[in-house]
């Protein structure tokens, strides 16, 4: 579990809750019709604006922002420098034996010992680089605009409801609670857009810079290792990517 | 049939004609000198904005998403697969023979057969993919732009009609509904922009992102053949296009 | 004459003065003091902005969105290939006699003649491709801003109006009127962006796109040229700038 | 002097003032703790945004947006032919006799003379003009946050006073005068923002754009020189940065 | 300690207060509700929209933006020309003895010394620059975030308080304090982000440019002595990150 996201979204909620509880009845609060046109319509406008599966991708991607899968760069430089080491001692051909998890560092250890031409290992790693990065990039999008939405379809409620209360302003005392009405809509979207959608969009950001970071030390990990750079070098080259104080505090091999 | 697209466009405006019923009567919704400003105005700046022939393009294009012609990427791999037998096995010149619907495809396999030089087959077809993305791109910006004009022209609309109503102020009760007519305008841009002019922009540009995808497997299969790797290692770099779940279930050949 | 653009205008305001007509009288929409607020206001910021003579220079580019002077992406290619034609028959010295309006074209076809060094050419012709781009990216930021300037000044002005208004709030039955005409400069800001400054950049825009593929084929047919491709491949080649159904029509040479 | 800048800036405020006095009294638009909060809260903001000597060197650029020191391209082109001419005449060495103020040409040209290699060459004049232009955008940005902080101050000003105003609804007479004065800031904001922060954000980098294409014509113009071309093809080269236009006027050499 | 951020910072405030207090008693700008959701909701979608460890990195780096430790450029491009006489003196080993605060310095002297391949050194100063700018650079994004979310909370929690109000229009009396209460948190959300975030960010941003020079010209400055120009061409060259001002004053080696 990633503690934060949940965290976050819980204490949000609570505050808000809390400034409404403190002000008077939750119950003024709700309103099913507006809630269905907020909820519903983002979600409309996002269903048009996406092929299906892209939403359905995002929405998978996005529970992938409360999981936590984190693999420190610091790993990863380690086990890229145990396969230089190996390669080195045993040849290329040795890296098929690697055994690990991800399948980036596995296509390439592959390419590697089946002793393919260097641009082919680069043009595949870079794709497979491209695809994921891709494959992010549109969960991110949903969620960015599942963001813009929530506001829009929050004021295009309130202006139904708007017009609704003016055309018909025979009773003044009527005025206030329609307008209290008709302005939930916005603040739902808005609640929406900036305490779930917006900030997912930047948690799924997040993971994929992170991932990014992984997928380059095993590109130029792979790099040192078919210019037959010694261990060493390679550590040195690929702790550029370890931020100074984790570097430290993981000692030179 | 794209279902998504139409499935979003019916459910929002049906939860938005709901949320007008329960609230009352839906004449009040309807202003036809409010809606003709709006509808007009965003068509008129939009044809200023852009050449005729680009407009009439976009409608066409923002029709394609509503129809269905998705080619999934793991078929491009497989007949980019085949295509490197068929050229191992025969020769390039075999490859004129091949039938494909594809043009770029289909212009590739020309020139390789042609024995034309790479550089001159890698200028083309970065070309071919350039003018693609060029002519999509132009369909995408006449949609955010219908997006932008549609709420310009509701505020407008919205200023026209307070400034009639404001400067007849002398029956405090009519102030309610010409109000309420007044802001009619800006819900007509708000919705327009909200669940027709920007999700389709949005399915435009997924739709242009996929079809990239296609080309570039076209693209980087056809560098692969020019090179003479074998099918194997064709396949090894171009299975990088595909997303992992659906490369296993796809089997390596 | 580009009928689109003088079309869009004369329709968007058509249909402004219309909604004005039906609501009642045109007089309380003209407020001189405003306009000039707002129209002044305008250039003067833009003055501030831009050089003098890149001002002068757009408003001359903006009246270029009225003309027409479109050369249709086929006809370029069609020159270029018949260049190939003649350099191959006749020698690259040939292309000294080339007539042409077009600047680059002339440019490229003398430097060929010349026997230039092709890097030299290559440099040539890119230094004038990004002159054209800069020159006219001028213009478009000139549209642009007075678009942005536009609605500012609007606020501003009617910011003025409800300052003036509220100080002297004497007499409840001028409130309407006075509101009236502070608001009416906000109207005038955001009709003159949105139906004119903001479309005009975008159709300045559009033109120079076109006119970037221009020059971009003439680029890629002069290197080919140079590298004396057959004018078979060269318009094999060039014909991937014309969309796939103009490219039908015209057949293949 | 460039009058542009400040016959806008003249005209603008006259523009304005010229609607406040229309309207009635000017002193209902002077209000100094407004002026305070709003002037004061964008300076203090913009000194905990950027390091006080940027600060400081942005003002210093900024009243360079009334100066005028603009070189023509032309000139510039013509003082690189002739130079070419000289380096033919008399040989490289001859260049360390060039006068010139221009310090990036003075430097290019005794790293010629000084028979430097020319990928340093290369290298030390395009980190003069990255240095250059990270110096014209640290004065640029420092006048495009100051046009965004005037309008918000103005904003939190303006919300100051609707507080204040709030609070203390006792007389009715009294709500109008206390909102004109605390819609006053705003009012402040928006002008200064409009007429004074973003447009000289906008001369300077107009500025800035002008003296890059000068830097690129030295640039290209050394480079050719190195290469030994002849003054004639050094000339048809760097005509491209001049626009069509100006080229016929200044005639070929 | 940077004089500016914290002066800023303080100046700031004060005028606020003093506007504050200029228009009567600052207890009615006290709403400790209303502060609890502007900053509890900031903070709170702040952690859903990063990993925690970046949110509490960042704000190490933002207690940077008060520190001073500006390291000019001219001393680093003297300490480069330093290393380049050591090393044409003494031979590039004797580098591996030169003692820096500098981490990057100091790696690079190391390879160097160890006669590492120059592509190795390059890739691995490359690695190091693009590391030290993604670390800066999500401390920079933390806080633009805090600097969006601030208003958003705050707009919310004013939503909140105009419902309230509204559905209990019983006393007119009311009214007034109600809605400055509202607009409180608007005022809250408004000042935090213009203030202290959206500036904090600002001034993190101006160091990671100023500490990218300074790579710059180690980077520049190691590829000039791999080279091993001499140490008056390294002069020349790196000497062209620093504004000719501060060149002059620093004479000439």
């Amino acid at each position: 579990m990633d503690i934060a996201t949940l965290f976050g979204i819980i204490v949000g909620f609570a505050l808000v809750l809390g400034a409404i509880f403190l002000g008077g009845s939750i119950s003024i609060f709700v309103n099913i019709p507006g809630l269905m046109i907020v909820i519903g319509g983002t979600f409309a406008a996002t269903c048009v604006t996406f092929p299906l599966e892209e939403v359905l991708q995002a929405f998978g991607g996005g529970a992938r922002a409360f999981g936590i899968k984190k693999v420190k760069p610091q790993e990863v430089v380690s086990t890229m420098v145990r396969i230089a080491e190996i390669s080195r001692r045993e040849g290329l051909v040795a890296l098929e034996k690697i055994k690990t998890e991800n399948a980036l560092l596995k296509k390439a250890c592959q390419l590697i010992a089946d002793n393919a031409d260097p641009m082919l290992i680069r043009d595949t790693v870079m794709i497979e680089i491209a695809t994921m990065k891709r494959r992010h990039n549109v969960s991110i999008a949903v969620f960015k605009r599942l963001g813009m939405y929530a506001p829009a379809f929050g004021m295009i409620g309130t202006l139904i409801g708007l017009v609704q209360m003016l055309s018909q302003l025979d009773d003044p005392k009527s005025i206030g609670p329609a307008m209290a009405v008709a302005i939930l809509t916005t603040f739902y979207g808005a609640l929406m857009a900036n305490l779930l959608f917006i900030p997912i969009a930047g948690k799924l950001k997040a993971r994929t810079l992170q991932e990014e970071v992984q997928l380059n030390i095993i590109f130029e990990g792979a790099k040192s290792i078919l210019e037959n750079n010694n261990p060493r070098l390679v550590y040195e080259k690929l702790s550029s990517f370890i931020s100074p104080k984790e570097r430290r505090s993981g000692g030179r091999q």
